[in-house]
């Protein structure tokens, strides 16, 4: 037996608890039962050391952050998250760092009762974490970024920009960011839950991941709709509402990271909707209205123009 | 629109065939349907430049193999191929090398009707790239590497050592691997057709990726039983057969990369097991016998036994 699958047994083994789950890692594949008239979503991310992380960050936080993102695209389609595969790609055998990385991936895998089906580890210069999820869907259900209307109502999930403000700080600034903002960087909540929620009642959805403009871009190009957005309804935490206001939107408009949804609901169903999101007390804000006018425009609370230019992160 | 997506658009689409694709790429998640009573198969491999493959190796031949080390699992369990996800991390956007990576992964999409249904496409300093692929098995059915049972015979496709032959000559020989050797490191032939055929015929199997012996020796570990292998019944290539027989031995014993199946098969069920394959023309030589008595025992042609001790690519 290799080094490899001993470092595997040790430190990515974690008990399987459901019963979907036929064969689990070990084998040239895991064996998995998707239930009778569900529908598979499944969703790929990779996060590079340096790139998408610092490479000093806590592992604890990365094992939970590295699932989380994956965790959110399922939230956005408005699936229940059941599997997971995880491909690591370490520069070096460090047993503490592995056994931090486990137990923040496996925290957020038993939140949610994902099982941890199947890996590869392998050794290589960069820090690099791949990690694809896989969720149920009843057919036809899903949250689908194509699927908003003229009319219906933009709403976004949580607070925006605070995942941008905490990078802004790590990167140039004297001044470290608070333990608040950097939670959100750090270790973003996946809406599971509310995504569970908004396929009954939303339109469209898409999670935050490059930015409120560039994801809602995503909507409105797939929908062939247009939206104006109210800038001063933007949520903004209560440490955003202590930066200059103009950065404060900005970051909320175009800084990527926070992890939270965005979805579009009809008029009609924007009631029925908030008394089902209730009981989960995810704070969710109306900020604006598709429109069948294509463009996004931003409007502020005198129905003044808010000039802005920059479009969210770009990968290349 | 972001200019990754541009990126993903013009390099990593490819026009989808299958009914089982309800969504592909371009939202927060693929949306797939599992047809009723099979289970779902998957895996997950990465390759990383300088540490699989040399950073200047043809990118279409790269792709190609990509996708080939995934569907070797999947062959390994006898799954049929459906769809994969790719995740690439690309130190910069060159446009030559994209449309190349492309040419080689679709040609091998296209020979198995698979589907890319989703992917990541990933600014970083190294070249990695991670592809995971589903297939589907009828309920019971798969190839488990714990299935080996004292009294079964031991079998290999193809030939073994060639990759490994071509791996040690580029790197170590001035004389530069022919033709045959090198496609066998490049360009391995996923054995999913032969994959098909086994699970309904064989017991265990699994992939030979690290080396015979390191993966026979899984079959053996998970199915608690030893083995007997004739080491003058490997089967060699003409070109393995023109080098020192004990390197030649050692290459087909250790060396990984082949991706050639190693199955087991009850004594009653090998004559119509190679009645079945005929059709495929795929050399598949009896090497042994599973035994009741652990441990792992290799022996020439006059029962002599044959002294060996490296057991196969170590990950870490």
């Amino acid at each position: 037996m290799g080094s490899e699958f001993k470092i595997i047994n040790r430190y990515f083994h974690h008990p399987i608890h459901r019963q979907d789950v036929l064969l689990g890692p070990g084998d040239d594949c895991a064996l998995l039962k998707v239930p009778p008239g569900q529908t598979l979503a499944v969703t790929i991310d990779t996060l590079i050391a340096g790139i998408h992380f610092f490479a000093d960050v806590d592992p604890k936080d990365l094992g939970y952050k590295a699932l989380a993102v994956n965790l959110s695209d399922l939230a956005a389609m408005g699936a229940t998250p059941a599997w997971v595969t995880l491909a690591i790609t370490l520069p070096d055998h460090d047993p503490t760092w592995l056994a931090g990385f486990h137990q923040g991936f496996c925290s957020l895998l038993d939140e949610f009762n994902v099982a941890l089906v199947g890996g590869d580890l392998t050794r290589g210069p960069v820090l690099t974490i791949t990690c694809q999820a896989h969720g149920f869907l009843p057919e036809g259900s899903a949250l689908r970024r194509s699927a908003a209307r003229a009319g219906d109502l933009i709403y976004v999930t949580g607070d925006l920009g605070d995942a941008g403000l905490a990078l802004e700080q790590l990167n140039h600034s004297a001044l470290p960011p608070n333990a608040a903002v950097l939670a959100k960087l750090l270790c973003p909540t996946p809406r599971v839950n509310a995504g569970l929620i908004l396929r009954q009642y939303a339109h469209a959805a898409i999670d935050i991941s490059d930015g409120l403009i560039a994801d809602l871009g995503h909507i409105l190009e797939e929908s062939h709709v247009g939206a104006t957005l109210h800038v001063d309804d933007l949520p903004l935490s209560p440490t955003l509402k202590t930066i200059p206001i103009q950065d404060a939107y900005r970051l909320a408009l175009s800084a990527g990271d926070d992890y939270e949804l965005c979805f579009t609901v009809s008029p009609q169903q924007q009631t029925p909707l908030l008394a089902a999101l209730g009981p989960l007390k995810t704070k969710v804000t109306c900020i604006g209205v598709i429109e069948p006018t294509l463009g996004l425009r931003l409007l502020t609370a005198d129905q003044r123009v808010y000039e802005f230019s920059s479009t969210g992160y770009e990968h290349f």
